[in-house]
């Protein structure tokens, strides 16, 4: 056999390669232009912030968000669109909600303050002497008899010097998971935190605080930075006691429900590759980041893709993952959901880091799977995506983990720095999302999809 | 002689090479940490946007500035500190700028307008129809006798499409720089153009617009992306006329300056690395991004250097570069004065795209200094710097290429999606800054510095 033989298949394989990289670079132009150009996110977002608003699991708002994330969808004309109905917690914030210091010198000082996800209220106005820890280290060394029927404050700080603002939040984040059990473990009369927060300002972060069967409830509630800042200033000059009042409650779990559509595969119908955000929000702000942003990329990355009439070779899912915020049901339901039908899932993607610029993807996923998404650093890089890393794919996709051995998953990853600025607070709001910063959310979001489907 | 001895320089070499990227490793964390725990940029910019504000050459407000840059950079201890004198334009806007719409039915409508730089007064209420073009190129083609005695408006869209907001720039502010020219030389009594603006809302930008001596001068102006739109709505069902008022006008040159603060190189006190911005801004907004950000990124960059004791081989020089905007007296004259002082400039860095999250430099050099700047890659990477190009320096250092000719020039790179829907508006405020995104951009250039300082 002559030599040159054996070299027209590699020749032909090369030139296949070549031609398929061309291919994918001329649709994910076409991914682009559309996102940019004919987009439907933005309005999309300020419908749901503006029209329906903060839509904490549990409340009106959330079920009107459930109603439009469905009519949103069939008026997208995907193939399928359903509702997965679950149990959620239903937690009230109640109408009062107040907390005055009151100073050695007899100064009365208002705080900004919002009750912690979850929290049992104060009965009434509670008044109580505080004491200062700097972190929770500081309250679990502590002896209990400094701390009982006190109100322990933990002013743990945001550390400005990490650059990945998410490795500052996960320290703070998880103080305020565990400041309610600590602080009654001490014997603590309530608890407060200093809000997890990357800005110095008034606005108090809200977010979810647990409760342990082995231990007695206490109220918990964040103050903002500034408050926290007026706390720690005032507890250097004497004794500091603290009025506070807060009338949330918990009531029985309700009915509510993912929304999910799909692009019904060609080849593998009963292959999903699903992508999605958290439909519900806390019970401030409009929910505008977090995760409004997530809820419309997803939307809109499907969107696109059927607009190209691109025909997927998996079935393509978009979900509206309902209770992130306080209980993640909704994502332990679709995976529960999806086992039982026999569904075979490929990868998942989630968006839940706001809807700032892009950066990349982080991948949690074998190294293989890492490596896959890294071969597509080229034809993504000409849309300023450079972030190709292992890491965490997002909460509400990750019970699927636990029932598919070989899934992948995915979490888009956008520029960092703005988000703990308005995360859970009054400020995050429809305005402060820049249209074509989510706009290259919702590409970078559809250009993967694309890609997975073709690859996997 | 024995084979290891051979090897010994070599082991050597590469432990030398390895202690030294550690050491700068080192060195650029506690750059970091510096800007991100004990910046004073986001405090200056504050100063500079809400006590002194929108600051134009020629101005009162712009000669504020030179004496809070002078009085600023003395206080931070720089080894010299002064002031070089200069000539700017002193063009004012006056105080009766409006627009209004007649269409074919009769309604009148307000329209969003700011003239623009440089512009001539309209003598007056100006009356007159209004002609529409879709871009410059389409009124080079006109007939004359079609644009007589008219308005002609210039509605070259900004293209979304492009994620380089530059690039899309780029053609805009070519039509803003030659409309007043090609529209004169077709017989045109005014012209309009639709803002140069990647937003679409309520904000005119203005900018500077070009004179020929050969053709007479007519004034100038932008309406908002908006009010754009309304013409080219109304232009559709008839024809339109317009009454445009502006009474701005240009007085003689006045004395300015650009204010200057060195850290003396004790290697090399006579070979020079610059960084600026530029210290006027627009009459408009408070120039926030443009180029407030770039003025206090500068000054922060050799501010945590010097606090960090680091004794530079060659002399660091920040430069508040006056008149960028309408005339770049300012950059011309710095590249002037070095050459007759017979200082050697090696390097220079600008920072002119506002004060976002940063993602990298691009490179004005040979191709061997843009692999210099490519070099440092991995000692960046960690701080979510990703782009190293071959591109442009900025407006105020420029004029240096002409007089050095191994001079590599560099600028900043921030992500760069929201800036021209602020550039040159009402809207360019300190608001619109994140405290962090501007102390990374402060730190992206210290570092720069300090490994170009080290490696040239």
């Amino acid at each position: 056999m002559k030599y040159y033989l054996l070299i027209i298949p590699f020749i032909l394989a090369s030139y296949s390669v070549k031609a398929q990289a061309k291919d994918d670079s001329l649709f994910i132009r076409k991914i682009y232009d559309q996102a940019l150009s004919k987009g439907q996110a933005y309005e999309d977002l300020r419908f749901l912030c503006k029209n329906i608003g903060a839509r904490l699991a549990g409340s009106v708002p959330a079920q009107m968000a459930v109603q439009w994330g469905f009519e949103k969808l069939k008026s997208y004309g995907f193939d399928t669109v359903y509702l997965q109905e679950i149990q959620v917690p239903n937690w009230k914030r109640g109408t009062k909600e107040s907390a005055f210091l009151t100073t050695a010198k007899g100064e009365i000082i208002p705080l900004d303050i919002l009750a912690l996800g979850g929290s049992i209220h104060t009965n009434g106005t509670m008044l109580s002497e505080i004491i200062v820890f700097q972190d929770l280290e500081e309250l679990r060394r502590a002896a209990p008899e400094r701390v009982k029927g006190k109100v322990a404050f933990v002013n743990q700080l945001f550390d400005p010097t990490q650059v990945n603002t998410f490795a500052s939040y996960s320290t703070c984040a998880s103080t305020r998971h565990w400041c309610g059990i600590e602080a009654a473990r001490k014997g603590a009369v309530a608890v407060i935190i200093r809000s997890v927060s990357s800005s110095t300002d008034h606005h108090p972060h809200t977010g979810g605080m647990a409760y342990a069967d082995s231990v007695h409830k206490i109220p918990g509630a964040a103050v903002s930075t500034l408050s926290a800042d007026l706390i720690l200033k005032h507890s250097l000059q004497g004794k500091l006691s603290i009025h506070l009042e807060m009338d949330c409650r918990t009531l029985p779990d309700v009915v509510s429900y993912n929304v999910i559509g799909e692009l019904r595969g060609k080849k593998n119908p009963n292959k999903y590759i699903s992508v999605g955000g958290h439909l519900d929000s806390w019970d401030v702000g409009e929910g505008a980041h977090d995760d409004g942003a997530g809820i419309v990329h997803s939307i809109e990355a499907l969107r696109i893709l059927k607009t190209l009439n691109y025909r997927p070779n998996n079935t393509l899912r978009v979900v509206l993952f309902m209770n992130e915020e306080n209980g993640n049901r909704g994502g332990i339901s679709y995976a529960e959901y999806a086992l039982d039908k026999k569904e075979i899932h490929i990868a998942a993607i989630e968006s839940d880091r706001g809807g700032f610029t892009p950066r990349g993807f982080t991948c949690d996923g074998t190294s293989k799977q890492v490596q896959l998404l890294q071969s597509f650093d080229k034809l993504l890089k000409p849309y300023n995506l450079h972030l190709f890393e292992k890491g965490y794919g997002g909460v509400d996709i990750n019970p699927l983990k636990k029932k598919y051995n070989n899934i992948c998953l995915f979490g888009f990853y956008p520029d960092e720095q703005r988000y703990f600025d308005l995360h859970h607070t009054e400020a995050d709001v429809f305005e402060t999302v820049n249209k074509r910063e989510l706009e290259l959310g919702c590409a970078s979001i559809s250009s993967l999809i694309y890609l997975l489907d073709k690859n996997l």
